[in-house]
């Protein structure tokens, strides 16, 4: 069966038993996940969301562009919510390239001048989520003092580490 | 307790049963999904998507951004995706304001002059995936005739209706 008509199947079958007609389109735990396009990102499962509770944002690399930061805008001013958590993971595939090797493949495949491309590659992993972080921070159109917390996912584990952000609080 | 503990608790729950350590960094289906970061939208459930199978894009309205193509440019031409699925939905956000107010309202706000963002609001469901759709098919960076499909997915029903791209196919 062709992808799209597997996707059709799937979607019929779900559609069935639709139990989310009546969600608000407002985030009801009024957060928004900043994260990379990843295939072995489970988002929702594994940061224990429901249908309804947040925005999720997804690029690759899980990077504070121009975009994202447009669409943090959005969910905040417009959609209500207050805290933001940018999360970046183990073995990513930015981690694996530098832009100009990626746009001298491209254009020589494609026979086109690719130097304006920006791709966010990085070598760091910690120190991408901390800058995705400042990024989102000195936007001037979000308030100064919205909570962004910043976290590594590991691939093999499943497993969250806190990078940046404030500390934990106390139950 | 606090979202961010909310978050740590649950993903700690997660990691425990933990299942997916040993998934490659390919999508097995070889499809990018491009669509809103809506808080109704249940991408994977939705579509019959397992972690693993696909990448998932998510912005604001589900548009094509330039960084929306630069994450399908990686998706496509590092990490083996073949066929693009582009998803917008009822009752979009989107829909409910335009750009022009929502510069005048965060120049206000925020006291900065806000006259250069641009939020990629739009009038028309249907409309809007053709024009993302044209905007991928016409990056110089991807192959001329890579397959990209378009949906509305309707959030009272759980349905996706087919919008743009090839006719589906006979099984």
């Amino acid at each position: 069966m062709s992808e799209l008509n597997k996707i059709l199947a799937a979607n019929e079958e779900y559609s069935k038993d639709f139990r989310h007609g009546q969600l608000s389109h407002m985030p009801s735990r009024k957060i928004a996940i900043l994260t990379c396009m990843d295939t072995r990102l489970a988002v929702e499962d594994s940061l224990g969301l429901k249908t309804g509770d947040a925005h999720i944002l997804r690029n690759a690399g899980g990077i504070a562009t121009d975009d994202a930061i447009r669409s943090l805008i959005i969910s905040h001013e417009l959609l209500g919510t207050e805290e933001f958590f940018v999360i970046n993971h183990t073995n990513c595939g930015m981690l694996t390239f530098n832009d100009e090797e990626l746009r001298k493949k491209l254009s020589e495949k494609y026979k086109t001048n690719a130097s304006a491309l920006k791709f966010h590659s990085f070598p760091d992993l910690e120190a991408n989520v901390k800058n995705q972080i400042d990024k989102i921070k000195s936007t001037p159109f979000l308030p100064k003092d919205i909570q962004v917390y910043g976290f590594v996912y590991d691939v093999k584990t499943g497993r969250l580490k806190e990078v940046a952000g404030k500390e934990r609080e106390k139950e």
